[in-house]
């Protein structure tokens, strides 16, 4: 008899995302693992949730029977007491997996860009920190479908194109350092697996505070959703996230190979050029320009960019507009001017 | 004293769009109204609802200060008893606002595609023998920004791409004959106006049925939404559409171009070339392909796409692809061929 439906679901994608970093990581196809070159070291980032207590539970199944060595990290944010203790806890729970290593980071969160960012930001920092110290190929996160659906609908929330609507990636991070083996699975997948192993999980009671957008978007809004539109809302969003992101990847290299083309022997923007391409092409040159002339991507916003766009397509000679990051944008003579001032 | 804040936004929305309309239709720029070649008529569509009485009040008012004829056309869907009545005491109203033409036509409502798409079908098919018969330059529809913000939903509900988050134009149809002035306007505005202009309103039963979807997104989704992430929810949501519609259109100039440059002397589709397009590219190369070799549009959905996709991105010497509509889809020596069979 074979494992639990939701067991072989949780292996399945773990072993997917293994064979993907064999791949990259210059694995000999058709030798046995005892042969390859080296033993590659996975991290699985642990918070003791179901959804990273499941991953963690795949990732010691399958490792060992592709040649990799497995890993885990948890990071204690210190934002309530006795999070040092539950920290020790996952650790001892990575040992009792066979992790090597099984550690907790402490980290200091920031108040930077509220709560939510803060602590993520801290978060990235440790793991990024303990992949380079272990030499990890791959550090694998929890991330479930829903988890997915949350982030598309925060981004559909601000309202600054398909961009944010692209969700979390399953590869990113400096040389697609993070892996989120579970972002096509459901949460409820994960949460039986660890029912069916015995694996005890911890739920994180900022999940469940409504102070937190994202708890609100869970509890609230979102079954909101799926009762006004039906069931299948979450896989509609993590499959809207995966067409959006490939449809801006696309937009960004045109909207590259657009900006090389609209610009006279001095690099300068040509007027003319910018207003013979389509909208979104230009809109993205904009707003490149304006980055690279020092404006701060995250307070760039599309209504910025579309108050530069009319120094283009509705020209009646008004002045000078201020960009964050005291950038200043200005048409002469012709040209697009975007630049410090 | 000006008019009621309300009205003056209604008016500045719909005399933006008389403006639009008069410059499509040759208007010559710095004449008087009425040294003009012709005095074009616009149709209002009023269900007698807040929205489109709004409208048409906006339309009674601007209307003649352009040069313009103003009409109305209600619709009576035959679907609730009384109906007729009720189209009847819309065309009082319209001939008090000094409409001419002012007139109800009676659709018969089908089946196809569900109850709301079927009363819209009927509804724009009616719509639009009425202007052909009038000879109307323009029809102006009621759809607010709240109204564009449900519909945002309702496309990311399917999941199937950008194109579907793109919501309603605010030109559409055969010619751009149909306007809609107050996409950018919230329904609170136009309710507003009216209350303040003594005009009564019908509330159209069906909008607060929550047998459909887009009455249970108005009263329960989208409120829970707002909750969770903000009153600026249908506002990102708005301007969402507005983004993924030139996006959409960018990609799919794109890819119209792509088309041509993968296929042979034969006018057959090159693997090798298809490979190297980006994905969001791809995919929508395929999806023309089908749709040209008969897959009807609406039954075509996204994994079907991918699984045609695979063809070219995941090779493997797998059998031909079934599409809606008898379209087959192999991959036959470096080519794909897409056809009814």
């Amino acid at each position: 008899m074979g494992p639990h439906p939701a067991v072989a679901a949780i292996r399945l994608a773990v072993r997917r995302v293994l064979n993907d970093i064999l791949d990259d990581h210059g694995r000999t196809p058709g030798h046995p693992p005892h042969e390859q070159p080296s033993s590659p070291l996975v991290l699985v980032a642990c918070s003791g949730g179901a959804d990273s207590m499941a991953l963690a539970s795949a990732l010691a199944f399958e490792a060992p029977r592709l040649g990799i060595r497995a890993g885990g990290i948890t990071v204690d944010h210190g934002l309530q007491t006795g999070s040092d203790l539950r920290a020790a806890e996952v650790v001892l729970r990575l040992r009792e997996l066979g992790f090597d290593p099984a550690e907790s980071v402490a980290v200091t969160v920031g108040r930077g860009g509220g709560p939510e960012a803060a602590a993520r930001d801290a978060r990235y920092a440790a793991l990024d920190a303990a992949a380079e110290r272990h030499a990890a190929a791959a550090v694998l996160l929890g991330h479930t479908r829903d988890d997915q659906a949350e982030t598309v609908l925060l981004g559909l929330a601000r309202g600054s194109g398909i961009r944010s609507l692209s969700g979390m990636a399953a590869v990113s991070g400096a040389g697609g350092r993070y892996r989120r083996p579970f972002l096509q699975l459901d949460r409820q997948t994960a949460r039986k697996a660890c029912m069916v192993q015995s694996l005890p999980v911890w739920d994180d009671p900022h999940n469940a505070d409504p102070a937190y957008t994202r708890s609100r978007l869970r509890h609230e809004g979102l079954p909101a959703l799926e009762k006004a539109l039906g069931k299948g809302v979450v896989e509609a969003l993590a499959r809207t996230a995966q067409l959006s992101r490939d449809d801006a990847d696309a937009l960004d290299a045109w909207a590259g190979r657009a900006a090389a083309g609209v610009r006279d022997a001095d690099g300068r923007l040509e007027c003319a050029g910018l207003h013979a391409l389509p909208p979104a092409v230009r809109r993205r040159v904009l707003r490149r320009a304006a980055i690279e002339a020092g404006a701060p991507a995250g307070s760039l916003f599309a209504r910025h960019i579309e108050e530069v766009d009319r120094l283009i397509t509705g020209w009646r000679g008004q002045g000078a507009i201020n960009l964050p990051g005291r950038v200043v944008a200005r048409r002469q003579g012709g040209r697009l001017v975007i630049r410090q001032g």
